[in-house]
């Protein structure tokens, strides 16, 4: 039988269940994958949270060095997120001569390039399934199953606090403050929960997806980003009405003129597979010109569903000759001729409170005609108080166009306010 | 450079997909995977088919010996289909050293034990993602990235046609020959439909697919199955009407009493991710201790999807140390000490036609409460012709308890008939 030596680096949520896993599962690996698995270090500040989980007192480390040391240890799995010290201990793991699995999505979206050169150079593996949509096996359907396509598009629901908070304003209409209270009382969101909710955490993922995909580093620089806090319940109910979910899209398009990758809120029809994923779930729709559509769905948090990613990774390490280094050139940069597309193609859904006088109607319509824009569908509710609110869904134009358009009827003296643009994925 | 020679045997639908795509997407395969991949040779009875897709003549070989013998291949591909030739051809492919790539799941699903020996006796690989779902990744996913998993549950809808059938049926209330008839025409069935609507294809599949989640051996000979050759139309418009789509479901489950292996039309809560699986799509998902619930979802048929697989396979194959075996115990028959559950518990509809008179209703409900069986709904609608169209939900119920009562009532006196009975997925 096989032995694995496994070190985790930070027993906090994911790395709590990855131990939770390994150690009550151990008969099942040595019955099925013929491995004996056992934890021989762990790196916790909190003695007390690891001595709870079980871990024995002779395996909790002082140090990194200490890890390194350790000739038991084959396999670190470094889940404690942000850049530093992970970034050293990953570094010095591999240095040593040990593989790495990791789920931290910010240190390999950014400095994939500098571990890979490391990990190469000592003949280790490295290992990242867990940095994307948890359990949900994207990153090894992209290297090892689709990896015969020219994928063209890749659409996302990748963060699960976000969708979480769109799925309960989507139920209920409350705003955005209030469920982002309650999601944070539920655990569903960080006390400080800018990563998530302004689009960080999504825009690590589509770096690292995006450059599996697309064959080259899509640095998250390059990535557009917007977040949530700016949604209107209200929009929200007018799409429902319209046959359209709001979520946190994260996009990738691989067309003729160029890469885009954006991470946005958007209504995308509610017949789309991606429409009913719901809660914290998570999901990947993905477009190749040989397998066509396929969507892969889960739950991509929580210690357990996460655990399972890192742990599939460390039998896949343990079973498998070669070290699943990026099909990408793993640069810092893009590869010099990628042209990043920056004015994205979409249609529009504008919310507008305009003055309830003859003619109005009209001139509106001209800002959109002048900038070329096509209208597909108005609603026109009943006026208040003087202001008629409209609804105005565009068909496919471009982001500048809409942009002037908006700035334009803004300053026009007729017309009170565009209240919202909202992109539509068609 | 490294340099990959392919064979395909057989240039069908899947076949030739396989060669369009390898032979359009060569470049790409060179600047990103290193890979030049050529076809070296096919097998094909059919030449002018063969040159109608741009063989060169001298690629098409005259019989599999030539195949076997030519060193500039590396890689077979089997698309044939059926039992024989193609189980000797992979013999014979494996036995002169080269690895196999295969979609055919019945040969796969009923030799896996005898091909994968013979392939591990010639140090070859066996790949075989390709038998199941199309071009969605899910073989692999099993073998790779759940492998930490006790999967408890796995349910698809794994059968395009069927599907295809049973999604017109939902749509347009039209009945099973009309609409069979009808993807006849389409080319989404087969002129002997057999193999699909009774249920044969996806019991092959659902075979290899619960081998690999329950690291066992699970024969299709295990397998219950039950086609959609029976299903009215008048039941789905029932369904629908309570919250429930009709799918052909292959379900595979793994718990303290046993396995339990089955394949038949079944209602499913519409509000689940697979009830909104249509037409041709296929989906599975799968329930495991750590990874929770996980669909994949994607064309499970078709020359391109499926090509893509292979395709998938090939690179895999060209990349990788190691041969991809099962990590179940490849042998014929299942572990002596597995326990296969036959009387299934499920959740039940009944549609009855029920004389209308009184105190019915009642003597009917005793032949259910009799076999302990709870009632959870009741529909009456209004009589015809002295007739009372009921319909009737259970709760969680065993198969044999059904089946008694289901007789019982069909020989008392004061009901006409039990007309369906349906199964529902809780």
């Amino acid at each position: 039988m096989k032995k694995v030596g496994v070190a985790i680096l930070g027993l906090g949520v994911v790395g709590g269940g990855t131990y939770k896993i390994l150690t009550e599962n151990a008969e099942f690996y040595k019955k099925n994958h013929g491995l004996d698995i056992t934890v021989e270090g762990v790196l916790e500040l909190n003695r007390e949270r690891a001595l709870s989980l079980g871990v024995e007192e002779s395996k909790i480390a002082s140090n990194i060095a200490e890890i390194c040391s350790n000739s038991d240890i084959d396999i670190v799995v470094e889940v404690m997120g942000g850049i530093e010290p992970a970034k050293s201990f990953v570094l010095a793991a591999l240095n040593s001569g040990k593989s790495v699995v990791t789920s931290n999505k910010e240190l390999y979206c950014k400095f994939s390039h500098e571990l890979e050169k490391v990990a190469k150079k000592n003949g280790c593996g490295l290992y990242y399934e867990a940095t994307c949509v948890g359990g949900v096996p994207v990153i090894r359907a992209l290297l090892d199953n689709l990896q015969g396509n020219k994928i063209t598009s890749m659409m996302g629901i990748i963060n699960g606090t976000t969708n979480y908070i769109l799925t309960k304003m989507s139920d209920c209409g409350a705003p955005y403050g209030e469920v982002l209270k309650e999601a944070q009382k539920l655990g569903y969101a960080e006390a400080n929960p800018t990563s998530d909710v302004d689009g960080f955490d999504a825009a690590y993922k589509l770096s690292i997806l995006s450059s599996l995909s697309f064959h080259t580093k899509i640095p998250y620089t390059e990535i557009y980003r917007e977040g949530i806090a700016d949604v209107d319940p209200v929009d929200i109910q007018y799409g429902k009405r319209l046959g359209y979910a709001m979520k946190l899209l994260a996009i990738g398009k691989n067309g003729e003129n160029g890469i885009e990758v954006r991470v946005h809120p958007a209504f995308i029809k509610s017949n789309h597979p991606l429409a009913s994923v719901n809660d914290s779930f998570n999901a990947v729709y993905i477009t190749g010109d040989s397998v066509d559509d396929v969507m892969l769905y889960g739950r991509g948090a929580g210690a357990l569903p996460t655990g399972s990613a890192i742990v599939g990774d460390i039998i896949y390490c343990a079973t498998h000759q070669g070290n699943n280094y990026s099909t990408f050139k793993n640069t810092e940069k893009a590869d010099p001729s990628t042209k990043f597309i920056k004015n994205f193609e979409s249609e529009y859904f504008l919310r507008l409170s305009v003055n309830d006088k003859a003619g109005v109607l009209s001139k509106l319509m001209s800002h959109f005609s002048k900038h070329g824009i096509s209208i597909s569908q108005v609603i026109q509710e009943k006026a208040e108080n003087g202001q008629v609110p409209l609804i105005i869904l565009t068909h496919s134009t471009f982001e500048n166009d809409i942009k002037k358009t908006v700035d334009e009827i803004n300053s026009a003296s007729d017309v009170t306010k565009v209240l919202s643009v909202v992109r539509v994925i068609a």
